[in-house]
């Protein structure tokens, strides 16, 4: 059965679905602009949905528009193994983050349709709303899901173009014509996301599957830096108190801070605003977010704990408030999910590596309530949040046959 | 004469108006937020007009909204002296920027009424539209007047909110109620403009009137930096091309590139633009402007040489594309003026100091259709561009007095 599992995993038809899904929010420079609750985003989960019923499957959404794809098990009252990813992307980015684990998930069904396979458990096919955090914090639908994240506390956030989370949410739910599933009527009994690495070691190494044994930990901050403003015509440097020029020390002090011969920190300014951005006035207010993340937890904590003297000192006469924004520790998935993935790779004949991985993923969440782990495929060159992600359809049909192993050894 | 002018200036009603004008666009924190053709910029503008009629003024505007008092001559068929500066402020602004020269103006009308003044010429206070230039390019009204920039080709511009200046600019038209005088009906036999000296000197020297001789040359650039946007978490240090630390190095160097002791150098980013600007992505493009100015031509030439290169060199692998916005040669007021001003200041007993302007200012679009000249008051700390922007009201009842002695001069 594994045999014809394998080969009913078709590499042309989970290109094609792709490819479909990357025409919502299309970039001119052949990447996505698909972002959480936006037109494009609801455009790609009502294909999906269209994909869905053509089969038979049926589909829910949840209070977040999270939507469920499922296959009937012969125990429809067994907790469902679920397996999926996202379908919103960056604003610049690429045709496979996300959208990669939710449809090597629906290949995945195809497969179990075209093998004849029947499961003991249900298995469901998610894409989780509002992962990559464009527009309001990232990995929500998820994090709501599971409760670590309660809705209304969120509801009334804004995105820059001051639209609440509310509204955007209610666009989704109202567009979808698929019945409503609350959160708190289905607990998965397992969950395995298969995404693109995002990070260039598979491909170095040649190796078509990562066994993701985790998460690495990250630290965000936002730092305000305020100084005075003043006529930028006239007033002498040394009566200046320039917010940009302090940013500009505060951030090659931190640059220095994080030289390391290993290349093991990830440290990345993101976004950075200018107050007021007008001509002939020198800065007043500059404020800056950053993300910061080592795989070793002790020393990632050892300099961010010295980000707030390095500011303050490098500020030159200007003041730094520095606030931690996010702050996570590293996540370890469940050790059995590690195994069969594992397993699954040796069975089919791929090289695997067992590897954390840098980014976070909407399973660092599910992880808190039911048996987790993920799949990495090697992606070109580690690109990923750029309109140039590219990967080989090879390597995703790989990476899809390694997830229908998994999903049938869970679902039984 | 002479005596009974300079009594009727009154200190008390120059701070009254000023601080009726302050009123629109009033911020929290003291200063003012009146960019051109706001609904604030309009309602100063129609205060103004009010003003005008309660004293029998006539008032017209001109195509771009610039606003003229008019207190008529003996000979009304000559040319008019014409003062001013603008009522329109920084986002963050002050409360003297440019109203000042307009209300000084105002002040000087009155004082003449109250004196029983006749003069040969129509002297005209004019308040010329967005010289600030947060919304759109700076000193337009001026400049359109002289003809350096023709109105059809500065419509369709549109600020960063995405409003024409052709929209922007007929609110502003059909909200005053004051008929149309086009501009190539009437040419100023002369213009003097009185304006806060936005920076430190007078006040240092304990000097209450500069006479201006001219205005210091300028460079602007806007950089263009152009990397690739890659994951935040996974991307190795090695491999990023990270715009945003490409920026940040440029500016370091060219901060030592303009490292003087003499601190004569004036460097100024004034706009920093980050993109995409989301979480998890390495910035892959940012866009920055900066102000450059030196009071020697030849060094400023020298060092504006440079920046290509030092940009270039300074981009960590990335690209950087330096284009030059604004190159202003240095600006010399006519003789005959700045003699008149000097004398002026003489006569009235006041200490005065020959200088140059750091900043740029509508005097240096309108000394190229007539003689012209400036006269600068101290402001506190030099601090312009800023909410907390404050003169000394027995400063600016100097610098009024020193314009009326000279418009009474020029207009005969």
């Amino acid at each position: 059965m594994a045999d014809q599992l394998e080969n009913s995993i078709s590499e042309e038809r989970l290109w094609r679905v792709l490819m479909e899904l990357a025409r919502y929010g299309a970039t001119p420079r052949g990447g996505v602009n698909r972002q959480a609750f936006s037109p494009e985003d609801i455009a790609a989960k009502r294909h999906v949905v269209v994909w869905a019923k053509e089969r038979g499957f049926d589909c829910f959404q949840d209070e977040f528009g999270n939507l469920f794809i499922r296959r009937l098990g012969l125990e429809p009252d067994l907790s469902p193994v679920m397996t999926g990813s996202h379908l919103d992307s960056q604003p610049t980015g690429g045709k496979f983050d996300g959208a990669y684990g939710v449809v090597a998930g629906l290949e995945v069904l195809e497969a179990f349709e075209a093998s004849g396979i029947e499961t003991r458990r249900s298995v469901e096919v998610v894409a989780w709303s509002n992962e990559e955090g464009g527009r309001f914090p990232a990995s929500m639908g998820s994090s709501v899901f599971t409760g670590v994240c309660r809705l209304p506390a969120v509801l009334d956030l804004r995105d820059r173009r001051g639209i609440s989370l509310r509204d955007a949410l209610s666009e989704t739910l109202n567009a979808l014509d698929v019945p409503r599933r609350p959160m708190d009527q289905v607990k998965p009994h397992s969950y395995v996301e298969a995404h693109i690495e995002q990070g260039p070691i598979l491909e170095a190494e040649r190796i078509p599957i990562g066994v993701v044994t985790g998460i690495q930990g990250i630290r965000r901050f936002e730092v305000e830096v305020v100084g005075e403003e003043a006529h930028a015509a006239t007033t002498p440097r040394r009566s200046r108190k320039d917010a940009f020029l302090a940013m500009v020390s505060i951030v090659s002090a931190l640059e220095k801070l994080i030289d390391d011969p290993a290349d093991l920190f990830r440290f990345t300014v993101e976004r950075c605003e200018v107050f007021p951005s007008s001509p002939f006035t020198i800065p007043g207010r500059v404020t800056f977010t950053f993300d910061l993340r080592h795989p070793d937890h002790d020393v990632l904590k050892s300099v961010a704990d010295r980000i707030e003297e390095v500011a303050a000192r490098s500020a030159k006469g200007c003041s730094a408030t520095v606030n931690v924004i996010a702050d996570r520790a590293p996540i370890l998935f469940d050790p059995q999910v590690v195994e069969i993935v594992a397993a699954q790779s040796e069975t089919l004949g791929y090289r695997s590596k067992r590897m954390h991985s840098g980014a976070g993923h909407d399973a660092m969440h599910i992880c808190k309530i039911c048996p987790t782990g993920m799949i990495f495929v090697p992606c070109e060159r580690g690109i990923s949040h750029n309109e140039a992600e590219n990967v080989m359809p090879g390597d995703l049909a790989a990476g899809a046959r390694v997830l229908a192993g998994t999903l049938l050894a869970l679902a039984g």
